[in-house]
């Protein structure tokens, strides 16, 4: 089965605004074999969207619409799509009741343009959205499956992993796809591919794609069969293969964040982790409490943006701060240290830098970042040079702040 | 002028590859007064290309093609082009010179498949590639315009801006195409729907879309005119009838974010800022953070995840906590409190709530958050319900803090 994705909003013709939720829709279907061979993005324009999903309808035998099923007047798709399928709309009074009944547990009043979402072709089915207010729509005619999904990337997904994927599976036959993802922390990209490519250059299946995403690197390998025990038999060989010469630079083959495998370490080690941050501003403690049950391991911190929090809240001792200046190795160990000490935690991070885009000096430039982890065998501290602006900068240093942490706890 | 942007290469339709050129592209199109109506991605394969590029040819006046110009097999483009065109293709002797050229610089010798980048369509314009060696193509036929340029970033970037921009200017009579942005805070996007939607249904120009970003909701107006002035002006009057009804809801009308206009009025009263974060573990402070400057008011803060943390760091009182229990009113509030008081900051922001998945109990389900403001008149707590996941959650919760504040700090 090939499968073709139109994304519909203007916003995503601006200059401003990338179709995201093809790429997760993407490995989704590709996992059950069927491949995307079209994307279109078309504005909220009712005849732009007829012609370009006439198209589609014409040749491809999954279509997938994205968007446009909100409560406003901009949100055309159900008209649209409908008509071109020569179909009715009727209201469904069931997505209605549930609508209301989403917004009374929040304690609100429906607004009255919500029933335009329970708008629903005739003959179609509606999918509920677990996430939201617009329920999906899935209607099959002329051997076509349209799927129709709401826009919010975590509403589209969770209604497609869990309405659209078993349907799908029922209807897909043969080949199968699979993908193993290696995540790899602490090398740049290019050296990655320098010490890799002699390795999955010669194999055409699985293919090979390596990936540069927020201070990760990820190498994507991609294999086909006709079952799916021949194609992870084929994901196999190969990692087997690319495994020894990234060594413990990888810290995950099976799609955790380094966040998620910090925190499992934690949890493992049964230790507690405390943080002082002062470039990053609360990005650390952040991206730490992203993981659902942190606070099992972690305690919380200081963010540390002035010289005298770093003194009040982390112990540092302005005798260092003013011989050394706030961005440098002492005070970050003694971030570290000191947060370490006041929260009584088994390690503590210290981080300090120069974000940018003011701020640097020759000697202390731009992208320049010391980070300290401190636990009952000591300390260590390192210094960093990151490229990029300011956002790259906090990026990279919570990349490597949290990579540290993973050597220092994983020995 | 109408165009549509098509994309051609089957990495762009695996999960991992966006294409980004088109943005670049719809910048500078948009600059002119030319509107991109459709985005197309299509892989590698000929039939397909085809059959996309002929619907194209047909609906819009300008098409630009990326990619799909490389010296392999795999690069189909001007095959496709010149036979949807009934055109055929020779090779120009001074483009095999060129590539020649810069091999010979480089001290490399050009391989024999280079030979394929030289041929042009008959009739077609072949447009100089300073940064590569496959040049692009420029066609007119039957009033339209047809573009093709190479995929790398670099190559299609610089080659656009000198060769294609000047060309495109010639040919737009007058249209200039000018945007603002209305964005509101607290306010949810269907009623501000409600609100908005009679006063901008009747308008064709500008054009209206709503958007919802991360907590914040997005008005995009854009308009079309002769000139600058003109199209300023029709902005100017539809935005002045859609600010009353949105009414102190509006945070910025000129792009800043949240974070930014807060800055400003932080900047303008000369209030410094600090915050006890327990829910969003350091987001709050890293988006306060986000804003280059920010360490003028932005003291810094603590995250509490912990209840030991909140007693240690931001001074709730242990008897608090155990009365009211950490997601409640009088701990956001002291909270708030502790920490003005603990960092003499001018203004003090708690935050504690649910954020799931687990946690939540039927007194207090997830999604529930406290946020309270302090300062030299007193504290300021409320209640909230947020919908979505753990990251929605988090986000809402930061978003209606920074709200909290810009309204108490306007005033």
């Amino acid at each position: 089965m090939d499968a073709e994705i139109i994304a519909v909003g203007s916003e995503l013709l601006t200059p401003h605004r990338h179709d995201t939720n093809s790429l997760y829709l993407t490995g989704q279907l590709n996992s059950l074999g069927i491949e995307v061979r079209f994307k279109t993005v078309v504005g909220d324009d009712a005849e732009r969207l007829a012609s370009v999903f006439r198209v589609a309808f014409e040749r491809s035998r999954l279509i997938i619409l994205m968007g446009g099923l909100g409560p406003t007047e901009d949100d055309i798709n159900r008209q649209v799509v409908a008509e071109v399928l020569g179909r009715t709309l009727h209201e469904v009074p069931e997505v209605i009741e549930r609508i209301a009944a989403r917004y009374a547990r929040t304690g609100r009043k429906m607004p009255a343009n919500n029933a335009r979402q329970a708008l629903v072709p005739e003959g179609a089915e509606w999918l509920p959205n677990k996430k939201g207010t617009a329920p999906g729509i899935w209607i099959e005619q002329d051997s076509r499956i349209v799927v129709m999904l709401p826009g919010p990337p975590g509403e589209l997904e969770a209604m497609f992993d869990e309405q659209c994927m078993p349907r799908l599976k029922n209807r897909v036959s043969g080949s199968q796809m699979r993908t193993r993802v290696i995540k790899v922390a602490g090398l740049p990209e290019s050296e990655v591919d320098q010490r890799i490519a002699p390795i999955y250059k010669p194999y055409d299946n699985p293919s090979t794609t390596i990936l540069s995403t927020g201070g990760a690197i990820e190498v994507h390998l991609t294999a086909r069969a006709a079952t799916k025990e021949e194609a992870d038999a084929l994901l196999e060989e190969l990692t087997d293969k690319i495994e020894p010469v990234l060594g413990d630079h990888i810290f995950s083959t099976s799609g955790e964040t380094l966040e998620e495998v910090v925190g499992m370490y934690l949890v493992m080690k049964q230790k507690t982790l405390a943080t002082a941050e002062s470039c990053t501003g609360g990005l650390l403690g952040e991206r730490i409490t992203r993981v659902p049950g942190s606070s099992e391991y972690y305690l919380g911190g200081a963010v540390c943006y002035s010289n005298e929090m770093k003194i009040r809240f982390a112990g540092v001792s302005p005798r260092l701060l003013e011989k050394y200046g706030a961005v440098s190795k002492p005070v970050a160990q003694a971030l570290a240290e000191g947060i370490r000490r006041r929260t009584n935690a088994s390690i503590g991070i210290g981080v300090t830098g120069v974000a940018g885009p003011g701020g640097g000096t020759e000697e202390k430039p731009v992208g320049m970042v010391f980070i300290s982890v401190s636990d009952d065998r000591g300390a260590e501290v390192r210094e960093f040079r990151f490229p990029g602006d300011r956002e790259r900068v906090r990026l990279l240093t919570s990349q490597f702040a949290l990579e540290m942490l993973r050597r220092r706890i994983r020995n």
